[in-house]
């Protein structure tokens, strides 16, 4: 069986992402802890910490907040894990364990656990699945108690959780005498299996798998709970487009196309992908599978930002990826690098690991600022400022990071991916003696194998070289096979095992893995040389957008220009197909980035005519590109992805 | 002073518009009698000529429809009495001669006309001109008698008008005692212009003028009307953004910018420039100049569509003009067409002309199919039908022409501007005995001059070739100019006089006109030959989505591609720059259009990859532009009219 290395077995000791991971516990982390306490000015307040108080009978006053406030609480729990995986904190340890101890507090005797239905509406629980989050909130509480878990060892949290689980188990389910209810935003699954892989509690997977199966099945719940709560709302009208938000329009197993909220969406199928990853069961990776193949092969944009309308937030149609009115949130290519990691612990092919790289390095981080202070919502591939600000289809567009949000779903999740970023680098067959390296990183893994424990030393400068050395380290000589993925972005590579060359005729490439099998001996040493050039990359003619553009992208990294470097008017630049891109590495910029220069032709009037005709005379001029993720850490302006090719 | 030439004087009696105008006649006009007579099936019942009856108590009921309802009859009107300056056609006239009497008998003793608030709300004249249309209503009648009058000579209408203005400037002035009110929605200061131009009654010049000059003053009206309602509504928190979606934020003598509406701006804007007219006013003609400039030169597409946003149906922002998102309602653009004709009463200015041209040639006819039974609303540049069906944002977008609306404000608009298209053609400064041809059709003019009467016929296979012949009968040898347009796409000309080429070194040009000043016989000839060719228009590089893109136009024609001659993905294709465009008139094809051909390049991979590295191969394809006026009158499909140049 496939199995990702505990993140405790992995140390991220330099370059990329420990500086990101020390910006999480440096600046997030903090920053989210006066969030929840109230403490931050020019923010709506919190009030999480406050309603816990108040649920446990600890505090007197009321309610505040939107309905799923305590996930707030939920989530910088998680993000805390995960730090503490990887910095000693008892500090911080000590908060968190605090923070447990009050959420059991405000446990109710029976399990359950919601503090707005507690302090507030004691006698609508469950009453309302689509909307009011009660299971979304169950589930990020229980995410974050086996992060806190498999971090600190400590169970008090998984206790809550398992009782909390057991009450929801003894609502709904499959048997007769049950609600037949589901969430109306997907978290709680994926949650339950990562629970059971710790408790192996057979009621946590099951109710999942209820969860996941139940989901779409007629008689529409949704419809169901709306009539007890004789709800009268146009809602039923548009039931089939609603539905569709929810992915409940149908069976799971019968989805051919990704549809509605993207950010449910991609949790919904993450957790079937774990659902497959956990029973082996091919069925339900197949049910997976094809809604993946549907969205990375026709509605991701090349940043893996997923979905591309803001009504809804949503997917819309195959091919459809404007570049300036998608939504592109931050928090749904996260949970497409969630998904995949799922999907590779089904199996291994380098697709996966492939768009957990294109998110990683774009998508997700893009929504944080270099010094971790402001966010990203939506991510959109192009921006015309003085649009976002005056056009209406555009307001869901910001032209800058915002501070923290009243409704705080990103910036807590960019805090929970990147602290716990390891859990995409390394995964193992440990019958099989098997170790798979995914992700390029300067790290070290400890990973136990049937044969014998094996310690990889991991050392590069990615993404900004694409040398990797990798020492091994073993108690004695060992057999087995490392598995390095070879990106879909590299066309050739070198490998050298003890400085000896590998010729390419014997190398061995098994699902986009260069593998790597034979009797390993203490000290020996791997360099893989990924060729890393810039390149021009184009797109489907399908995407009505795109054509005659290219985007620029070096390793993983996808490029944008920005008005700071280029001036204005950027969509005027081109560049000449036989114009040859240079770059270099700059230390001093934006935290130490690789840049991409070139020489490529703009109009040379300036006119005032609004049209004319004749020729449209055109001058050189330099040009700069920067990577995605960093824009707009300068001065404001207008950014594109994808430039004109001429 | 500058006098358009009286619609009884003109006869288009071939060709282009006359094609158009017989439509209106035989399929546009008994089509609207049927929808306001309740006859037709598939559409909401218009309920209008109901609503007079039962207003004039000759019929029991209730009122039905829109608070505007009463328009439909009055813009049905309007549009019979055009064609009836053109054809005899007695069934016709007494069905409107009819709607008239009915009219009259619904007018209370007062003077007051307005169905809704006669039979359902009478309690409520008066109290919310913001939203409830009755000064626009009001307009509307005016402008619809007035043409009725210059079109069969009976004043009946004329004197229900004066009855309603006197009523109406008995509430709204600048008096003390009366209220400070104007339009929500402009309209009735144009119609009052034009009912001073005939019936010389200062009070409708005054109130016309009061309504352009009060709107916008602080403290604002809308907010007293609302307040003295008791409505607690969020419109004034919003106030600022509101007040200019009404061209009310300001007074307009301090506007730069349009804002808004663009159907209420330009009408508005409309009333301005006649006032300039018809007082000699230099202020009014500079204030709405100012708006002209900016609309023109920065806020208008090439297919003289305005409103590039969806949302309040309005302007935006200069050079902010996206192809897809574009409301470029009909309306907007025969409102920038009636603007310039009133601009050209004030001063000539070929420029004005120029925009008459490219609206009346381009978005504005796009509105109607060939057949005259379906309408567009929105006019967009460029659909992606896929997109369109899809896309939230996207949503007011068409990809094929509707029938009848219920709110029907397009298809009556499209019929009174196409068979009133004279309007825009002839002008002239009797005492300076001048004549203006600022449009080209096949048609008879009679001029009355200082000198004498003047008789010129035109003839001309305009808008397919630049060949403008020109009889000029007189009953006597006169001394006058002749003015001919000189059309801002036109490079090169030649002008004859009765075979006799004219020196280019001889030409005078004022303001965009060739001036042929001469003691002139009966018989002259005159020859006027345009070169015709086709163009690549190129766009200012500040408008973010043309870069790159020309528009092929040809004369006035503004071109497009359609997916059913150049196959999808049409975004795909790009022409190259020494590419050799040809063209050919085809009488089978749409009614008869010049088409152009040429080869352009697409890609020769029909890849299944959503992005690829590596060169994209290009292929030669064959692709036919047809004008875009014409598109989606065969099999629905994408539509382009910026198009790749490489």
């Amino acid at each position: 069986m496939i199995k990702p290395i505990d993140l405790k077995q992995i140390t991220i000791n330099e370059g990329f992402w420990k500086e990101k991971i020390e910006l999480i516990k440096d600046k997030v982390i903090p920053y989210q802890w006066k969030a929840l306490n109230d403490l931050l000015e020019d923010t709506e307040p919190s009030h999480s910490i406050d309603n816990f108080k108040i649920a446990a009978g600890i505090m007197e006053g009321e309610y505040h907040g939107m309905v799923f406030q305590d996930s707030d609480l939920y989530k910088w729990l998680e993000a805390v894990a995960y730090v503490l995986n990887i910095y000693k904190d008892s500090e911080l340890e000590s908060k968190a364990d605090e923070m447990i101890e009050l959420i059991g507090k405000a446990q109710l005797p029976d399990g359950y656990l919601n503090t707005y239905f507690t302090v507030k509406e004691p006698d609508k629980k469950w009453t309302n699945l689509k909307d009011w989050h009660e299971l979304y909130c169950a589930g990020h509480f229980i995410e974050a108690v086996v992060a806190y878990y498999q971090a600190t060892g400590k169970s008090r949290g998984i206790e809550i959780a398992s009782r909390l689980i057991h009450h929801i188990e003894s609502i709904f389910g499959p048997e007769e005498d049950k609600m037949k209810g589901y969430p109306g935003h997907e978290e709680i699954e994926y949650a339950l299996i990562r629970l059971y892989r710790i408790t192996k509690d057979e009621k946590a997977l099951k109710l999942a798998k209820y969860f996941i199966e139940e989901r779409g099945k007629e008689p529409k719940y949704f419809k169901n709970e709306a009539q007890k709560r004789d709800d009268i709302i146009d809602f039923w009208e548009r039931a089939n487009k609603d539905y569709a938000y929810y992915q409940a329009h149908k069976e799971v197993k019968n989805q051919e196309v990704a549809v509605g909220h993207a950010v449910r969406a991609v949790y919904f199928y993450t957790s079937v992908a774990a659902l497959a990853a956990e029973t082996g069961d091919r069925f339900w990776y197949e049910v997976s599978e094809r809604l993946w193949e549907n969205i990375t092969n026709k509605q991701m944009y090349i940043t893996a930002g997923i979905g591309s309308s803001e009504y809804g937030e949503a997917f819309t149609i195959d091919y459809d990826l404007p570049n300036d009115l998608s939504y592109t949130e931050t928090c749904a290519s996260i949970g497409l690098a969630f998904w995949a990691s799922e999907m590779l612990n089904y199996t291994i092919d380098s697709k996966y690991a492939d768009v957990i790289e294109r998110a990683i390095y774009n998508g997700t981080i893009s929504g944080m600022s270099l010094d971790g202070t402001r966010f990203f919502y939506v991510n959109p591939l192009e921006v015309w400022p003085r649009a976002v600000e005056n056009r209406h289809d555009l307001r869901h567009v910001k032209p800058e990071r915002q501070k923290w949000y009243g409704c705080a779903c990103c910036p807590p999740n960019i805090a929970r991916m990147t602290a716990s970023v390891g859990r995409f680098m390394y995964s193992s067959i440990e019958e099989k003696n098997k170790i798979y390296i995914h992700q390029f990183a300067s790290s070290e893994a400890e990973i136990n194998l049937s044969c014998g424990d094996v310690k990889l030393n991991q050392k590069t400068n990615y993404p900004w070289d694409g040398d990797i050395e990798i020492d091994v380290n073993l108690g004695k000589a060992l057999t087995f096979s490392i598995y390095l993925r070879m990106p879909s972005w590299c066309k050739n590579k070198e490998i050298y095992i003890n400085n000896k060359k590998i010729d390419e005729s014997e190398v061995l490439l098994r699902n986009g893995y260069v593998v790597l099998n034979r009797l390993w001996n203490n000290g020996d040493k791997i360099q893989y040389n990924l060729e890393m050039k810039i390149q021009r990359v184009h797109s489907n003619p399908k995407i009505w957008r795109n054509a005659g553009k290219i985007a620029l992208q070096r390793g993983p990294i996808v490029y944008c220009l920005e008005e700071v470097d280029n001036g204005s008017e950027l969509t005027d630049i081109a560049i000449p197909k036989n114009e040859k891109l240079r770059g270099e590495y700059n230390p001093d910029l934006l935290g130490g980035v690789y840049v991409i220069k070139g020489t490529a032709k703009r109009s040379k009037i300036k006119t005032d005519d609004l049209y004319f005709g004749g020729e449209n005379e055109l001058i050189n001029t330099p040009i700069i590109a920067i990577p995605y993720y960093a824009w707009v850490n300068r001065t404001p302006g207008e950014m594109l992805i994808w430039i004109r090719e001429m």
